[in-house]
């Protein structure tokens, strides 16, 4: 299986694909402290909702090996490690995917207390490979269900990077073009490239040219025009967090797309696993949208500033698309259609 | 006057600002030959559509008085003239002031066969310099007639830059900001960056927070986001060339912006010279659309390369504003509202 996180078990770290270097190199960090493990998801050296959430995992269970004296007492330990979790938990704000990992991880302890310290750090290990695994059957089982909606020969729109890097295998909104490909279907995928962090030139453009899909990367600003010429017949989008409405938050520019493919009467996708889909927030307001460094627009990536030191940016990484926008969303469990309120209670529940 | 165009008398040449050095530095190209001058345009060292007019109209006058030996024949000084300016011309296709500022040289030169060579290079230089006085006159009453639509404390947003030095002086787009500004009234103005040339980030928020006004530089991305949290009350754009119909060519993302005013309730604003305006062109499909290299998307401006080296790019410098998203078309001779093939035919006739 293709994966970004694994274990080093020799190094006692979790070593993971350094997606800020892409696609110039592919370095790999190895990461065993928990200051290291947030920073890694703080720069966005790991990202992608489900992406974020396994590694969190693997993260847990590495710092639990690492920094636990057999002397110490079992509530120092598991205090200390809800610390942790809190502590990685609070790297990004939108994805909720995050969370529910950590919360699995948690779990695990919670169900461990009493139990030999070896046997813990062993179910901890087993729960980050299972949340792994299992996010390796729900991208596949996402990629077929996207794909069934989807034509030989059609042009595809994307946002951001919703591939196997920023899951564990296949992806979200890439699963059903990578899918595709290897079914000998020939898609004509347009990339946004995805500022101010160009996802999309950086990542998504390598992951598909290295699949053999045929891929041409775009500005953000070139969609209208694009679905202007006839060129889309459907957009596929990945996401950080559905609310029980719907609404999506994706990263920045996704509610854009949308409403220009709605214009277009191009077909709005999102995709991702149900540990996205979180039924308490009851609407899209209650998605903390996370805001980043002004820098990330003016001068990241540049030779050169690009714009006077002295002015104000707004760097928000995510928005929230309506519900309304959006055709279907796309889950392991099934293909939700509205009103959203009941097909997504519906399988949740289920 | 502010001027980016000057005759530099002494030294045989055009003076004009580099607009692809700002806001790093402030450098001013002196260009003497056909060759350069198609370069700058080209280069997009002078850009925005009436000074692309004002740039050829000058380096006409200095190209004819730098290459006219007194003993040629005045019909073989005015033919080559006319490749001339059929090449500046070519250089690039969707601004349709650069062709409408060379007609009026061409229109000097057929007026001037048969009087003294001194005589005509004077003629032309008159015209160049009247052309920019005119249009200077122009954008302060496009200025004047764009702030009656709004009110003190309103956000803005505009994309690219069609401020002073796209023009003569204020600007279309820029020029009720500015000229609001000077009398005391607030704006808060979000500027796209506007990628990929970053005409945004480079030049409108250095104009803006030069002349005192409140700028914050967004993605083109997140134009969304900001029109959803009710920031902005009015779009305020420049333009390339209008059709017959009111469809208007500007540059590429401003018809996506206009789709998502539209969603939002924003009322949306083109602002141009009548020059601007092609009555030869029945709808936008009419308009000429450049292409520019896919190396503006995936190396210009960056320290390394942010996609894989094979991996295409489409690069549409323009697109096409459907006229049924736009609010009004702000001119020097009033303000046009639809049925636009009425309202524009009423003022091109004026």
């Amino acid at each position: 299986m293709y994966s970004n996180v694994n274990f080093d078990l020799g190094g006692n770290c979790v070593r993971v694909l350094d997606q800020t270097r892409l696609p110039n190199e592919e370095v790999y960090l190895h990461l065993s402290t928990p200051e290291e493990c947030y920073d890694a998801i703080a720069r966005l050296c790991v990202r992608g909702a489900p992406a974020i959430g396994i590694f969190a995992a693997f993260a847990i269970a590495q710092i639990a090996r690492n920094e636990s004296p057999s002397h110490e007492d079992d509530a120092v330990f598991f205090a200390r490690m809800r610390q942790v979790s809190e502590y990685l938990a609070s790297s990004r704000p939108t994805a909720v995917n995050l969370r529910w990992a950590l919360r699995r991880m948690e779990g695990v302890m919670g169900a461990c207390e009493g139990r030999g310290r070896e046997d813990t750090l062993a179910a901890l290990q087993a729960e980050a490979l299972a949340i792994q695994a299992e996010d390796a059957s729900i991208c596949e089982r996402i990629s077929e269900l996207g794909l069934s909606l989807l034509e030989d020969g059609w042009g595809l729109i994307t946002h951001c990077n919703a591939g196997a890097i920023a899951t564990s295998a296949y992806g979200t909104a890439l699963g059903p073009m990578l899918l595709g490909a290897q079914r000998g279907m020939q898609f004509h995928v347009y990339a946004d490239e995805t500022r101010p962090l160009l996802q999309g030139a950086r990542l998504t453009t390598y992951e598909l040219s290295k699949a053999g899909v045929d891929v041409t990367l775009i500005c953000d600003n070139m969609a209208s025009i694009v679905m202007s010429q006839g060129k889309v017949q459907a957009c596929l989008v990945g996401c950080d967090r559905v609310a029980a409405n719907g609404d999506t938050a994706n990263k920045i520019g996704t509610s854009g797309l949308a409403i220009i493919a709605h214009h277009y009467g191009v077909p709005f996708y999102v995709m991702c696993p149900t540990s996205t889909i979180d039924m308490s927030c009851a609407s899209g307001g209650d998605i903390p949208i996370e805001e980043r460094n002004g820098d990330e627009i003016k001068t990241m990536f540049y030779s050169r500033p690009v714009a006077p030191a002295s002015v104000p940016c707004y760097n928000p990484a995510f928005d929230v698309t309506d519900h309304s926008l959006i055709t279907a969303i796309v889950t392991e469990k099934g293909i939700c259609r509205a009103p959203y309120d009941q097909s997504l209670a519906a399988i949740m529940k289920g």
